[in-house]
């Protein structure tokens, strides 16, 4: 701006900030508020958008929770989280990949959330650029676009497992670029890395000397093979990860964040900054979540999304969505509605209306192919899902 | 970055952003982290450096929290939060202040520090100033810095109670300043805004076509007048506040913002992907906040500060220390020790180690005669203050 610039109205400063712009509400959204509105009136609505298990959370963590809350003593915690949570992750890491990891690198955050903000905030500067996979978790590009940098989206599809390879990033890297995010298992898609690929992926962002992001919010939601971390190939990824989704802690917001060696001091300060602390009663009930008895509890919860997946993957299969690849993590299926549509989300709002089932339409993972996919959330029960698949039915052979 | 560039490793792209050059830590987790070793050692240390009072959560806060938990059901909340505590924050308003207040431009948030981030989220662009009163809290320049903005302080003294004032605002706009950030109480000084100037100032900002950032994170903890919500003057102001101060709830971490009506829409997109939500359980505890109940015991606690406000303040005065402007909010002394020192933060350190109290250094506040100044919090007991003290005394007549 101009030194000579008149000062005054005329300037309109209080105007929202240039990035908004380029971040967008979920889609998704204005259909849950139909559907919300569609309830007050009185109808039946399947929810089949939602990114969270009907489960509630496990007993022993509400347990903990609540006897934290007993002592009435909720006061901020040490920025970077509790250190017997951080030392229980690090011990998650060891027990779950065989990896040593120092608990030092680890920063509990509120939510996945806070992993990304503190990630990106402490690595990406504006104009640099971060490449995703197209289809993708849209808030992700929104992060990046929070710091003023830009998302380089790569569509991926069915050859790859809708996943980035090393081969598409060399491909693809500009002399702008950043980093690389790779989630794995992947939201939309559910798909998974292996382990050799995502060794390979890593390897080509370090010797391209770039960040390498690794979401791995998904992890223990796997139900054919494991999901390995980024942590099993380097020391130099940035990871995150959370007890929203495998602990079954989603409103509790607590995630972390494991950084490389050389960024534990700016995530230190950066944390203490914009977080102050994670929620202390959710940080002592996340602690629980490392029992034996939990994580019992929460393998019986993975063999039931397991067989929610089989379920509605072959159904939906039945019903002539076509599946390319199919899912193999998290509690989505992303199917390809182009035998009944070319318009995935108009599909989901006229599945909405006529037969009260929500879905969450392609576009609001990206723009490869977006109009000719739905997701599919397996987080509501048999019953209901089968009760869903029969509207679906109805639906599409009207 | 020139197109030319080279890729590989030389690039040096896996480095931390450049932002965090200027984020630094405060000063006093130095002293903290030296207090904790200390206490390790066996060393009885007195706090007077913590901005959080010694007192648990209220009962009737704990209990609601407690009862949410119970039903296990702590799912995602939408992301501007409970309806019903955006309602109880409006209702706050009417009955506090007098303001009518539509829950829709109340942003429920994760703590303050949340609402600073969805603050400048919305409305800051890379290289624009925010104009900030020096001395004050730390983490508000990191937040700006965090989105490539800058702070511009401005130095204020005793002469306008260590608050920025309408023609100190107009005296140092400049046409890259975005707008102006005023805490009233303030932290270090404790000091007000009267209402009058509070206006002055907000419609100074406006007359530019600036905004104004107005936190108020203190209210209710004041000793002599009521503090005033800029929101009594103005619809367009961006006011933070939160539950964790006034209201004991610190670590639940659950504050909120109220956005001009031409910011919603941005903060409900903003919101929805940096937070998802704020912690569930901590939402439904904060809505017992606002019970008869809540409010007598939080009157009790007041006027138990208030009497360590007026204990410290005289006792320091009497010790020797120059105190301005008798602090009339917050919990803090901001006081002048240059009758013993002219390095505050060596003044810090050796009490510490001679004397085992923890007090903050003016450097954490900022630049202007921070040396001379120390910030002694009354967030410890009357006996625990009653013992500093006497150490105090010991250690400055040594």
């Amino acid at each position: 701006m101009p030194a000579h610039q008149p000062i005054g109205k005329a300037t309109m400063k209080q105007k929202v900030a240039d990035r908004m712009q380029g971040i967008s509400a979920f889609y998704v959204m204005e259909l849950l508020q139909r559907a919300k509105q569609l309830e007050r009136e009185g109808r039946d609505i399947i929810h089949m958008e939602v990114g969270e298990p009907d489960f509630p959370t496990p007993q022993g963590v509400i347990d903990a929770g609540r006897a934290l809350l007993k002592t009435g003593d909720v006061k901020y915690t040490a920025a970077a989280g509790l250190p017997e949570l951080r030392g229980s992750i690090a011990e998650h890491y060891r027990r779950q990949y065989g990896v040593r990891l120092d608990p030092a690198r680890v920063f509990v955050t509120p939510g996945a959330s806070g992993a990304f903000l503190l990630a990106f905030g402490i690595s990406l500067n504006p104009g640099e650029h971060v490449m995703m996979a197209d289809p993708c978790y849209p808030c992700n590009d929104n992060f990046v676009r929070l710091f003023n940098g830009h998302t380089h989206f790569v569509n991926v599809g069915s050859d790859s497992e809708y996943q980035l390879t090393a081969d598409l990033i060399a491909q693809h890297w500009r002399p702008n670029s950043k980093g690389v995010l790779v989630a794995s298992p992947s939201n939309p898609t559910g798909t998974l890395l292996n382990g050799e690929d995502l060794k390979g992926a890593i390897d080509q962002v370090h010797e391209l000397g770039g960040c390498f992001y690794s979401d791995e919010i998904y992890h223990g939601l796997v139900y054919d093979r494991p999901a390995m971390s980024a942590l099993a190939y380097s020391d130099d990824a940035f990871v995150i990860n959370s007890f929203s989704k495998f602990f079954g802690m989603t409103g509790w917001r607590v995630g972390w964040l494991v950084v490389p060696e050389d960024f534990v001091e700016a995530a230190e300060k950066l944390a203490q900054n914009i977080f102050i602390s994670t929620p202390t009663h959710s940080q002592y009930a996340a602690l629980a979540s490392f029992t034996e008895e939990n994580l019992a509890e929460l393998e019986r919860r993975r063999l039931e999304l397991k067989a929610r997946r089989d379920f509605l993957y072959e159904n939906l299969l039945r019903l002539g969505f076509k599946i390319a690849c199919k899912p193999e993590g998290a509690f989505y299926v992303y199917a390809d509605c182009s035998a009944f549509t070319d318009n995935s989300f108009d599909f989901a709002r006229n599945l909405l209306e006529q037969e009260g089932v929500a879905v969450t339409p392609g576009r609001d993972f990206g723009e490869y192919l977006a109009n000719k996919h739905i997701r599919f959330a397996y987080t509501a029960s048999m019953d209901r899902m089968a009760a869903a698949l029969i509207r679906l039915e109805r639906f599409i052979c009207r």
